[in-house]
């Protein structure tokens, strides 16, 4: 790997992202003399060669094809052109081995992760991306050679849409009572993977539900602060008939469901800090750019105390994931480590794109910056696949040995 | 002032907020035992029985008229029955004495803006009433006799529509390159408040300029985060050629142009507070509705800290703004002191509303929850009539006597 | 009232807690012209002048006898000398009437705890002070004529030296096995009030405890970390014998054992206040002193932040805990009112007092600064007379009528 | 390296600070079933064989010699037995190569770094510690063969005690008025490495003065809140004459001068991330074996919290640090990336310590549990070797390419 294109890489792609007069070719022409300011602590010389071509591959798709149609993205368009396109560079599903997926181990998984979010800012795209794996992943591990051959190609080229539903467990009890929740596409899902507990044995298991199934339908909620191109359901079942083979042997019990869930939330660590990056180069270039006071904002003490802020949470929580991801490579990643790196990086990304939007002061609301989409689809990253808090009551059971839940 | 009779209106406005369900009527009626929840330093006993009653209006307006049309309005509707309607009631420069207005004091301005942003959860109707003032104020104090009788009575019927634009002062000294931005409608703004430094003498006036002027036009920021069903937009003039019966001839001076600003200020001060009373509401009926591990969300010591730390905020950021408000009244409230309540109540109501948010967990993105809406508006109010490190500043000059701008 | 006067005054205090060379002279001329900088909501104006009389008293007194001595003071001297001078003007148990005490209202109280904690910063009279209250309070409230004319006059002139221990509620149900921590002197204690449950009716009921008593001990906890000079301890009784008229009659039910604190925290709150107002003049006078890169610390708005946040909450904080004193003074304060402002304005004053600590940089550590010890003693504050986190939860089940303790 | 018996050992470790009654055995034995508490990103697979072996030695020496002793530690004592203790194992200058010392690499000094600071809790032994690098760094980097093999051997074996004295750069100008403030001894230096500007050519220069040359004496700062055996003091000098042998040849400019407190910057942050470990395993076990409201303090969510967030700093710092350690052994790190772990760590370890010391309630100023003490020391380390703010401006300028410092 040869180092200095790799960085001449990176900063083509701060370019494409900035404008194009001559101020700002000013800003980059300096930024290439920090080298630091785009990876502080050098994980560049942390990634294997093949790593590095992952990412780089991931990050040329996101810049040349999502990059320049993604203001335009509705959710129609979204899953009929662009899920394919991910599934033709092998975006969907890549730790897979087989059936059409990529095979590529969880560093290089997190790092696709942090260049989806990094260069669309749409929140969307990445949803869908992480949406894929909690679908594709229970398949693969707990379903019948059968189901794997039956989907598994499909949903890796983005032909195939799933969403994943799992019964709530405080009406595990009572299956006519519980709540499911779920994304869905406004086309509908072709596929539904859900959890409930079976009245034979009480034990709770996975099926694979296809769209059409008399009884199961899918209702939108409306969503019109974040995500907003996307959309959250609800999944309805009233006496929805399967055959045996919607079942998945091996998905027993919620400790299968969950560890669905600990693989996206590791993607998802990545994810939030690509978008925490992407709102600190928008803020560093508008702090560079806008002046007040005949000096530009980048002097003012109260806005390099906002930069450098989000700049060491960067540089840390890459660092925890990448750590995080090694382990899981080596089959030594446990819950608790997961939960570390989703709950901090999730919260600190969250926190630091609000605070970065301040430097836009009366710009803020403004599309153009990007900033406020990311931090409106950071908030609602900071609560799915588990809160802040349950996160944190995940950890203190862990520290202390007391579950403070109940 | 019967005391009882004012809780019971307090808690019937509550009541039309929640849901007629009966777990919620279990709720209220809960509320009723514990008086303080609401009102925890019992402000009411703080007001004048003119001044109740002038909230009271101002709060059966907002409850009747405004919140069952509050999710349907667009700018444009607005605009054509919203402002009318307030301006019925006397909402649209209130504390102007004649010519239409109904010359109340600041306190019961304070009072007003709280209840508009309390009731509807829109951004919207505030953001139009907060707009009035810096059209309505420079007029009354620096216009003529002439521009007094022709504007204001028809501003504050909501019949005429105006905005408020600024030169920034990193222009200052060359007219022909000034920025200017301003709040407008989509209809278009009837009138335009603009102040620029006047090249005969060097100093800066404020002149009325009226719709269809040759060479001044305004841009609509499409603006879809926040306030998104208002619009924030550019002012071009570009050799506009006015009449001497323009100028306001009170009107000189930057310090003219921002006594016009701090009024605004002050009404924001109490706006964002009750915009967190309303998140705080939500927030605590969620948590009581919402069961988790068996148990209401409003059990979890997680919760109740976001709940008691918000409470806590409101409960300090009304005395605070009311005590402005005394001296204001009292004609000896100073620029600092109304920095301070503006700087704190916006960044205290926009972190609080933030964290309330987190209550809701997936159901953070949904409309109908009413939080985000307010956290976005809150952000774009932090941020607006001097950001928040600049009331900073403000202070810190204060405090020292050190300037640290530039 | 003259206004003037009572501005300079202000400022002549300032004076005396500076230095006397030039440039601190220039210092203080220059907050001369910045009125607002010590009262920047005007709280002199809301006082009587009766109140502000007995501020003045407690200000001369603080100034004039407890600053000389506070650096060589040990705990030994306190109790020996400085409680006795501090009876001599009134401040022990000051809102009593009659028994040799000054009967001044809640308001005049708080001033003076603020008074004290302003001055000295030591945290030692205070705390003498304070555990004052929890003494004198219930003799009076629940105690007999014989008894309050026994103790109370004695209490007033800081001749006897009393203390408070309140049964561990987690142990109430077994007295052999009950916590019982109070605060003591070297010297032991005169006197101490007991709560313990009667088992002949299973009632907790407050006593009077006398120093000599057979099975009665204490034991000091040596804390050095902060109210240094103090000590912390714990009451040991083993099979004590009392005669019935150590019984205070009304001293029934853990509620009247929470009286007496809850009018010690309404002090506390005044008093946290004053200690973080000093800090505040602290920090302010070194920012101003100091110079780095060639400019005055005071230029940096990383130092300004810090100023002007603290600032903030010294203005709401003592503006709330006004309201709590007049709702006091007029019989409508609930325990939840002196909870808000307990905990608001304790851990308000310990953040910013940290955060102002950083300003001084080296020298922090300090003694002759002063910050350092403040913030030493406020960690204090912030748990004692009911922790930050206890007062969050009381508060919760205020807002939430679910308790979330166990 | 048989990584059960490394656990082992761990554990032994912190059985060793704890008690040895039966429930906190108890404790212990959870713990060893949740092995990611002490290590959650198993940062021991990180490290080579010799790495833990000479961490182990450090925890050995720490844990048999310094914590025994450290409680009676006076600043003499401590000095006469304990460096050269300190000495024999080679722990002071450890990275230097020759001339008696250990010659091991970063990673390794920043290992020993953490364990002097979660050993002993006092600052004391560390502060020595870290202390002795800014002496023997510079000598060994731009002193003459004659210098190094003079002082290096003896400082290495704990027998000479030298401080570093760099005059501050807002008096660079003027020699006669530096102001130089170094650490000592109360038993005196024996060396000084002082730093001044030469007037023959106006660069600065790096000096070894010894103790007794006429006109140099050193004058203690009493400090109480910190550090408290420990002293900071003033070195005067008055017309001070040295001969040539003085003079560090390579010790040419500012650079050189901030190249010394570059490696111990990044030593302080490895051993605020063991104080903060310290405070971890301290506040756990008390939340373990306090109750309140029946139940253990660790059950409550907000002690959760508090935990967890501690939790994840100390995960995600130690992490940082080592990608530090080893970019600095491949002589690839830059000042840049110090300041961020300095910064950060010393920052995180603070505020959570804090907040750590509140789960300790009335308990929180009492010695017997370090906790205070620890936050009393890490306010300090902090501020020196650059303080928060200055560490932020750093890293401002890095990203903007801006300075804000004047």
């Amino acid at each position: 790997m040869a180092k200095s294109n790799v960085s001449t890489k990176l900063l083509r792609g701060l370019y494409s992202v900035g404008r194009s007069d001559s101020s700002v070719r000013i800003v980059i022409s300096f930024i290439l003399s920090v080298p630091s300011f785009q990876d502080p602590l050098d994980m560049e010389d942390q990634l294997s060669e093949e790593e590095i071509s992952i990412r780089d591959t991931a990050r040329d798709f996101c810049r040349e094809y999502l990059a320049p149609r993604v203001l335009e993205l509705t959710e129609q368009r979204l899953d009929k052109s662009v899920l394919p396109a991910m599934g033709s560079v092998g975006l969907l599903g890549p730790t897979i081995q087989g059936y059409g997926c990529a095979g590529v181990n969880y560093v290089s998984y997190g790092l696709i992760a942090r260049e989806i979010e990094r260069h669309h800012r749409l929140g969307l795209p990445f949803n869908r991306f992480g949406a894929v794996f909690p679908v594709m992943h229970p398949i693969n591990t707990f379903g019948t050679e059968a189901q794997k051959q039956k989907y598994l190609p499909a949903l890796a080229k983005g032909e195939l849409i799933g969403c994943f539903g799992l019964t709530e467990p405080n009406h595990g009890s009572d299956p006519a009572g519980m709540d499911t929740t779920a994304e869905e596409t406004s086309g509908g899902f072709d596929i539904f993977i859900i959890w409930a507990r079976c009245k034979w044995d009480g034990k709770v298991r996975g099926f694979i539900l296809e769209k059409g199934l008399r009884g199961l339908s899918a209702l939108k909620i409306s969503n019109k602060l974040a995500l907003r191109a996307s959309t959250t359901g609800s999944i309805f079942m009233d006496n929805v008939k399967v055959s045996l083979d919607a079942l998945m042997p091996g998905a027993i019990g919620l400790g299968a469901a969950f560890s669905c869930l600990n693989s996206a939330r590791y993607g998802i660590s990545w994810g939030v800090m690509g978008a925490l990056e992407s709102c600190l180069v928008q803020a560093q270039q508008y702090a560079l750019e806008r002046h007040q006071f005949k000096r530009p904002l980048a002097s003012f003490q109260l806005v390099q105390k906002k930069l450098a802020d989000a700049h060491t949470e960067i540089a840390l929580g890459l660092q925890a994931s990448l750590r995080v991801g090694r382990l899981k490579d080596a089959g030594r990643a446990v819950p608790e480590m997961i939960s570390i790196v989703k709950r901090n990086n999730c919260g600190k990304a969250l926190h630091h794109a609000r605070v970065l939007l301040d430097i836009l002061g009366g710009n803020a609301a403004a599309d153009e910056y990007h900033i406020g989409r990311h931090a409106g689809n950071l908030q609602v990253t900071n609560t799915y696949e588990g809160t802040f808090d349950i996160h944190t009551l995940i950890l203190g059971k862990a520290i202390t040995g007391v579950q403070a839940f109940s």
